[in-house]
């Protein structure tokens, strides 16, 4: 450590309004979601924990997403964490919409209904089944909180309790259609037109 | 992408209660406070954007820290992006507390005031600096939302407007005092026994 660090990172740029960036990277939360005859799958950037105990999860939604009415109406979510060797599930259900399309069958993600009846990715490394708690509307998103009711995960991705990102590397998102395979520091770029209907048939 | 993805992943183990695990891993926030004469530093491994338009963002702080306090009394707080060459100061800001000791000095960690008087970490390559719009009492921690007032950055440490992890490696947490550097896949283990002051002055 340096006795005046600063030194190395100056100068720094100022900015504010709607100019930020920076909210990444992360790992990307994968949502599952039904609601009656409905059910849904998205991808999100913006979650965290939120209590040890008792056991709390947070996930950002924006109101227009289909995700978003299933998730208010039912009052249940999964948060699923997929490994990198399904980045383009993640990247596409994250762009596509459950209002257009069957996001599970058009990106071959299969899942189990759980004892809840709740829709668990079968390839996730961790899925948390939630039921939802409070929202809170932050701006252009809601923050649902939802109370971690059970969790299914793969034995083989931890170790002990902390993640062995070399035998299931996670997905981690930083914007702009780029990810990364935490563990390693492998990159993939994919971007929208990868999931446009027009270009897969042609 | 396999036909039948789910086999490679079984079995699964399922779980619940105070037992589930898998919250990591995720930059490093590294939050700043100020109020009257007191000022701190912490980490935080619980963050997450929520809203682009007004830009907002929500960190989660237990009652207990000394930075709660802080950030409760004055209202404001900054979120500061450290880089894998500080991993130490942010494993050391998330052990130990303000309320014993000086972190800034023990850990090295220059800071600069900002226009709103609140500390700028130096070594930081983004921070925001954020207004309390509200508090959500979340079990064992509350959340709070902070509107982003004005942001810092290095311009090095983002190609366009996407983090360039190989120029300026971003800090995950892992849990378990495992940390790794994002872009490469570094890792370094900084046991609570490295910041106890028995241990230095041994």
């Amino acid at each position: 450590m340096s006795g005046n660090p600063s030194t190395e990172f100056a100068p720094k740029l100022n900015g504010d309004g709607p100019d930020y960036f920076g909210y990444y990277p992360g790992a990307v939360a994968v949502i599952s979601s039904r609601h009656g005859p409905d059910i849904n799958v998205m991808s999100a950037g913006w979650h965290t924990a939120l209590s040890q105990q008792p056991p709390l999860y947070g996930v950002a939604i924006a109101p227009e997403r289909f995700s978003y009415r299933l998730v208010k109406e039912s009052g249940q979510f999964v948060v699923n964490f997929l490994p990198f060797s399904r980045v383009e599930a993640v990247a596409g259900a994250g762009l596509l919409s459950g209002k257009d399309v069957d996001k599970y069958s058009r990106l071959d993600l299969s899942w189990t209904a759980s004892a809840r009846d709740l829709p668990l990715l079968d390839d996730a490394y961790m899925s948390y089944e939630c039921e939802v708690v409070d929202e809170v509307e932050t701006g252009d998103h809601s923050l649902f909180v939802g109370a971690i009711q059970t969790f299914h995960y793969l034995p083989q991705a931890f170790e002990g309790r902390v993640q062995n990102a070399v035998q299931v590397p996670p997905v981690a998102y930083y914007g702009r259609s780029t990810y990364e395979a935490l563990g390693s520091g492998q990159k993939k770029v994919l971007p929208p037109q990868l999931f446009r209907d027009n270009d897969r048939k042609a």
